[in-house]
């Protein structure tokens, strides 16, 4: 029985996903190491480097469905490695002794580092659909309440009006500079590696570039300049990008959690029967997506950490810290796939209230918008001065007090200036949205550009 | 099929331990939920605060056996967590509606946190156990190879002679002093939770500290001073804990691997037919213990983190911060279990080479033990001065030329002071050892005192 | 100029305290390697190990006015370590070449280990006069609002009441926890470091291990069992003993920054003039102290994981593993210092409204506790039974609806069993407060004891 | 006097370099802020909202050599911000209350993001030039010693023969990778804040996309699309970024320490007299560079994930998140420096013992070209069977024992179809470089079309 929650029978669907845990499942990887295998046994039999009984026996073979996986670990036990057990049975599985050609003139790590890009490759696309679907959802919310006011919040006061779109908009805007970084970092990761037992190709003589060159083309994957099997930037900027990714997610879940306080009730993670209930108190509307993307985009990060020692790596195969990466590759792709799940369903669900939104605009008696005041005050006192004079009265309104309005029109200095009216104009918070909806815009257009390629 | 090396069915059992496992699987944490809340119901009825009969039906129902765990999970990704569908199924199998006595008074996290504490313990037991493993193994190498001469080495460099049996010392100390952080955590961390849903037991009125006390004693766990639903620190010290361990194990591992470097060759991991080999370079023999024990211990200090990062929880009941301990908690033991296992079964099979231990000593041509000659020309030429001199001679000894001893007896202040003879005695590293047999006495005594507890 | 935040002209007295840098300045480090010189000159002296003459003028000579630092740094950035440079300088200083005797079969990381434990020394003093100023301002929070009502939230939800002395208490509790923890930390961790090259004393023949007794002696701190210069265990435990307590820190900020909200306002920061107010909204009032208390502790989790690495040394001295020390022990000091004192004037300080706190339990309109109202008609419809028909009803509880009350006397199933009155008083919130009082008895109850030790 | 390493007076030049800690100043940070107010100044002036004299006036008094910056302290504690604090001290300067149209529309952190940009922009400046120095190393390097042979090393141990400049061009293959990571990232990150209190620029009316658009101009920052006060991914890729290069440091100090072992003494770190002398051992000629190399990688990794952490900002301002930056930030790029300074400094003046390489290729007595013999050999009994023939031969090489021709050619088996002749060309250490020098020149060239550039 699993013991990991990314495996619990109970957990597992909520804290990543199938198709993700699918991806890094024994079966999927071993299937990459044959699909190599079988990919190497072509083209090495195309070139004439093995014959083509063997090469055809081979990548007849090469099936995951043949690989006895009790005897996989058994072998992976003795050796340290999986590699050489999952050739011996191909070997075993060969008729005529043709399957010592299979695996010729590779190394173990060129196998598993190639088998790791391609999972990387398979993993990547799995975040990109949940970051689209993210960016989608973000887009409607934009567009939708693109004129909807709200508290802006700062410091966890109520500092100045914004609309909920303005809120949805600089997130998308990181979404947008996510894909922005996806596209260039998998040119970069998605190559293979083919070198050998310490990466000059000695063991396949001249024709060691033309091999990797050919596997390369048959993988779809891209030729390295040199061997990586030590110097392994490429993993950890993998690790970093979803650090980045989940970190956005984590601020939206923050947003979410915080707006669905009792307290202040704008936003409401989608309701389902039951979801979010208690077992003690009835009445509760728990936040519960929130909870998952906040804990796995924390455990995400510390996993980033991990890939980057591992890029300290010894000589020319490393001594522990390439292991560093069989523990967290895996866990940090299936702790972002459940962040970026539960964060695509929470968007997409999202249930806004205006209404509360616009009513709780109100509780602060008109201070929510006393930089307006200020600023409105600033040509004619100044603006440090107005600041001060703002500040001074502010203190004055309270919950039962008199409110902000009224304090500004019996102020002497300020009614020098400003009539009430004027002063019940600069204290409306609609009045006072600034240009939430002119950025919104600039965000969508550039998703209206992405959306059009 | 699993997705995490921890559960893989390739890898587990290199990385984490099956007894491990078990502590973590889905079927022993709903044992423990079932255990607490039979033991509930019996305190429960024995107060005399839910009926008799529904006391030994409850009783009688919460075995884990009768679980459905696909139902169970179906409930959790529902509500969110694991508990109220437990209840509703054990509710459902006892008769008479008498399961609607069951979890009395409970919150879903009393059940939790307390299951939580009961798989602590056990897996408490299971470190323990490995640490006393690896302490006996390496106090039968200190002991072994009290007198054993080696190189001492700082930064990597010969510095002067030690001894095999003193460098195990050293470590057996850390494994001492895990032993007494151990007793001591213990008692601070066994401890369960039983509050009610914001701690403050109102939903059993006055009787709330008798059910806590009586529920605590039926679990063997100690009764805390006040909730702590929020207030982590107990479970952020477990983490540190296990951080430490394998770090002591991070050494062992690192100076194990340095040693069977082929240039260095004093020690090995325990041979078995094939392990550590590779599948291209047979004459190999490669660490394979110690990369496990380097990387686990590299992925267990950033879970330390993360449970450390767990522990800024909100109010009453934290909104993300607790799920960071449900994925957290689990690896960090599944990793440290591993960790400690590969360490005992490295210790306990390793290979010295004590002949070569002895050899490698003089391939600095005396340099090992310019120390010595620093110390014994102190007294005629001050410390400072017999520093500089030595430091210059040693430049001149070089692999092929002269050696340390004929340098330092053809230098005219030298033989001023001392003869060749003297010379000679002083650059011999088997009569350098200093004190080291003695340290070795003081830990193992210490060993001895444990034992007769 | 500095460049760090901690030592920053501008922001090093929000970040860290004076007294904490006065711990790590380069002076008091310095000043700890010639106590340690001196005493170890002294000892020798009595030993008849270096001449009278010599102890007498290497005592007199060790006090760190006498140190060039412009001269040290060069010596530091020549040799690498800082030792040798002090050292040279004391002989330099002493009259008759006396100095040769200085540092006599000590090894530089001999006197660096125990200056730094000298130095931890001295900072946990700071930790724990801040931690008991922290712990008094706890217990007189948790004794003067015993029985003050708020909601108790769960999930940022208000759940049931609790008094706001019982969350206190809770943090309280902690508190103490820390501190037994800070007294078992000590014993084993404050021990010096006396053990030459490699360990073994080898430099002092056979009265090597009477001089390191003495030499603890004159120092006060315990004797090592054997050289720990690359087992770093204790200093391990420092760092994560900071994120333990400063984890607790955090939770109090969140907890105080939370309540400080617009729409929330129970607790406030103290009151200073301008202090939290905004460049350009006059109204706020910002949580200030939280903001440092919240970084500070975040950035403490990721040292206690970087000196957790620094145990992975090899050999007798390490090869960069220590110098992660060198970096992460004094900003760990720093940081948590800075979070300590930070958290100490923050709760000192605190302002509670109280009445607020009374109001905002009712804006549920009686929901926060329906707890009380289902474990009330528990007896009567089972628990489940209860919860399922109490949810129902709360689901109908709206802003501008009928409020919990009506509902629960209009229904049926209800009536049959409790009267409008029975009901009236379950949905008092200040009537369900369980046993919050008595909760924070029991912590009082340690605080006193602890207070007549 | 400093309290951090980084700034300490000793140690400051070794952890990280004058020049970023410049950049990180007090006076730089101020500078920074008083340019962006100048620049701000002059933009309002230009478009009319604030008055030309005002525009003029507030330009001259924003110099840095006007801040007292122990009243920049005092009111930087009382506010808990700095903008204030500087904004009122220009405010004083300004004659006939001109100041007071200074910081028009601006908030607090629009300031200090857009100075952290720049800090940023100049931080990047120097890592570039160190990354460059060390590409320039790493190319000569590469070039140099293309063909000279030394061991490839996997798992500690001789694995084949590779060439130094192969070793050393697999690592500037990844500082091509970090300088395309350079670009890609500095424009997504050079990037300005202007956006008001909440960021929707509701203080200025319909003209501040002006505004922004020319401050931004001034600055010669990028324009953003929408504020970033709480969505921090651009802070988090530079904190990655640092990550990745440093790692790739890390594994160059890694080798590099390695290859100076006593028993293997291949490489060596510069030469200076007294560097990396010890205190107590004359002979010892330690690696010094590493040690801070590594150290400093190590605490690297552990502020990107403070870093990442600091995006989970709440919001329109967050509420301690952003204060971890501020801690973070400026170490990770002065750790950052002096890693890289460092590195620099180890490569350009690295000591290669070419001759030594050659004769620790003889030490395992031909082994360590075992795969060349069981690939030789692959063709006649397959690769399964000579693997298995030739790991049991190689079983039997050992240092006093008979080599591996010997028994090679002893070998029914083998001497079949092999002669002795063709068997001794096959154990030819310096026959079996595979295709090192083409692989050193694929990364050559791209150094070269770098340069071209």
């Amino acid at each position: 029985m699993p013991a990991t929650l990314l495996d619990s029978e109970v957990f597992r669907d909520i804290f990543t996903t199938a198709e993700m845990r699918d991806v890094f499942s024994d079966r999927y990887r071993t299937a990459c190491y044959l699909e190599i295998e079988a990919a190497l046994a072509r083209v090495q039999g195309k070139l004439g480097i093995i014959p083509q009984d063997a090469m055809r026996e081979i990548d007849a073979r090469c099936k995951v469905e043949n690989i006895d996986f009790a005897k996989l670990k058994q072998a992976t036990e003795r050796i340290g490695y999986p590699i050489l057990g999952v050739v011996q049975q191909i070997v075993s599985l060969c008729k005529d002794g043709l399957g010592e050609w299979c695996h010729w003139g590779a190394t173990t790590q060129d196998i598993t580092d190639t088998a790791t890009v391609m999972q990387i490759r398979a993993a990547l696309d799995l975040v990109e659909q949940d970051m689209e679907g993210i960016a989608a959802a973000l887009t409607d919310l934009s567009r939708r309440y693109r004129d909807t006011p709200m508290a802006g919040r700062s410091n966890l006061q109520q500092a100045v009006p914004i609309t909920f779109g303005y809120k949805m908009a600089t997130m998308l805007a990181a979404m947008q500079r996510h894909r922005e970084r996806l596209g260039e970092l998998r040119k970069r990761v998605l190559v293979g590696e083919f070198a050998g037992a310490a990466g000059t190709l000695s063991s396949l003589g001249k024709e060691g570039l033309k091999v990797q060159e050919g596997l390369m083309a048959e993988l779809k994957l891209g030729q390295p300049e040199i061997a990586w099997h030590t110097v392994r930037d490429r993993i950890g900027e993998v690790g970093c990008f979803l650090g980045l990714v989940t970190g956005t997610c984590g601020k939206l879940s923050m947003d979410v959690k915080l707006l669905m306080q009792t307290e202040v009730a704008e936003v409401y993670e989608p309701f389902h029967e039951g979801r979010g209930s208690s077992s003690t108190m009835p009445q509760k509307r728990n936040p519960v997506a929130s909870l998952y993307i906040h804990a796995n985009a924390a455990v995400v990060r510390q996993h980033a950490a991990a890939l980057l020692e591992a890029a300290v790596a010894d000589h020319e195969r490393s001594t522990g810290p390439w292991e560093i990466e069989w523990i967290s590759l895996p866990e940090i792709f299936l702790l972002a796939a459940g962040c970026l799940r539960q964060t695509r369903h929470m968007v997409a669900g999202l249930i806004v209230d205006a209404e509360r939104m616009r009513a709780n605009l109100d509780i602060t008696r008109g201070m929510v918008v006393s930089e307006a005041v200020m600023m409105g005050l600033g040509p004619y006192l100044g603006r440090q001065r107005a600041h001060d004079l703002v500040y001074d009265i502010c203190r004055k309104v309270g919950p039962t007090g008199p409110d902000l309005l009224d304090l500004l029109a019996a102020d002497k200095e300020i009614s020098k200036h400003l009539t009430r009216d004027q002063l019940a104009r600069m204290v409306d918070p609609t009045d006072y949205l600034g240009l939430a909806g002119e950025m919104v815009d600039r965000v969508l257009a550039i998703e209206d550009a992405h959306a059009r390629r």
